[in-house]
């Protein structure tokens, strides 16, 4: 199966969950990152971005990342997720979440992702998740 | 040093957190509940309730139970959290999380949580999450 | 299905895994506790055990309280494994895991593990494992 | 500080961790490799290397990985642990688990790590474990 182009991707996204304000970023052949512009909505008191907004866009950036390989399966869920937080993202800066695939098999799917403040090399979390993919794929 | 009561907690949440929509339910001896009402931007595809959703509670859970015992400490932050997703929540139903802590030290705490469906029994996921207590609490 | 006997899945694991050293202790309606009797392989530097060691013993209760619901499944096997260290355990005391199983379904199974060092109340780690359960089975 | 060599590391596990039986393979820039000789006893039913080999392995790459970077710390202890397992590995062949830090802090570091079977390129399996540092180090 050829792999989904990134305007396929942002389509289906702009379609199916257009509440959502990630934006693709880059595509490579092992990776794909994903933005978050960072808003008030995203901060916690003392300056800095809140954990589950960073959860949510890992999580993301896995999924993006497993559709790219099986095609546009809207019915693909999370079954676990893990995050380890390494430093304080500054709250002032977007963050990216790079994910590469760790496995993507027929029914189950691992990604990893590191996510960085825009501009800084050390990245501020790492997390891993897993996704269940339906058998029957109508992509 | 005495725990904090619901109302107090509540009230320092409508403070800090004034954007935050999760109601705190219940204080018993060793847990907390709180409950996040569901509404569309909380779906997902398959009518099913998104996986950051679930998080996002989950860690907020893992914070108001911490703060019970150590007091109003604004800067707490996630260091580590893990989730397991076990079945698919009903997306007409609202959630809860009810927050038991494993662990609550001097500068680190854990928390578990189950997330249930109202009114259904078996929870639909799983999490444990890590803080860091900064050191010099005023509270 | 009616479940398995402690007997039963004592004769399982002296037959199958014969150099185990896992003792099966309690087996009550809603969890199993197992335990792991502490000699010099299992400590570390400063008279503490393992993580390791913590490891394979919340590892394998999870596995015993699968396979009491299950049936006698040589192949189950782990497919995540998420543990915290909560508090040092005393090398001078024999550790117990009690597992509570979180979902039991037909090709999933979830478990929640606490370790408690022998007499003594608080945790010393909890854990969260999952199996994968082969479609087969031929118990 | 000058980072720990090969030799200083070996020498340093072979006098206080006798009973171990990793072997350091590569250090490079960014990364520590070492292997686990398989034998019977890493064996489970089906012919494959049980859960708990694989995490002690993992777990002894990221304590190697920190000692190079902070001196030779006995007393480092893993406070998390997370495994996913991504294929069956064979049991005919060693493993080996290459080790990269995500972060070396001051009393906290956190490493990533693969494990390979000998001469397979996809991984078997991937962790994340922090470790707590101990603050006055008399290495």
């Amino acid at each position: 199966m050829p792999r989904i182009t990134k305007k396929e991707l942002q389509e289906f996204f702009d379609d199916k969950f257009p509440q959502m304000d990630f934006i693709l970023e880059e595509f490579d052949e092992k990776s794909i990152t994903v933005k978050q512009n960072i808003s008030e909505l995203n901060l916690r008191p003392g300056g800095t971005i809140s954990g589950p907004t960073m959860m949510a866009l890992a999580d993301f950036a896995i999924y993006a990342a497993i559709l790219r390989e099986v095609g546009l399966v809207e019915l693909a869920v999370t079954t676990s997720f893990n995050i380890n937080f390494l430093k304080k993202p500054e709250a002032t800066r977007d963050i990216f979440a790079k994910c590469k695939l760790l496995k993507c098999g027929k029914t189950l799917a691992i990604g990893e992702v590191s996510i960085f403040s825009e501009g800084i090399e050390a990245p501020v979390a790492h997390a891993v998740g897993t996704y269940s993919i339906p058998r029957n794929l109508t992509s």
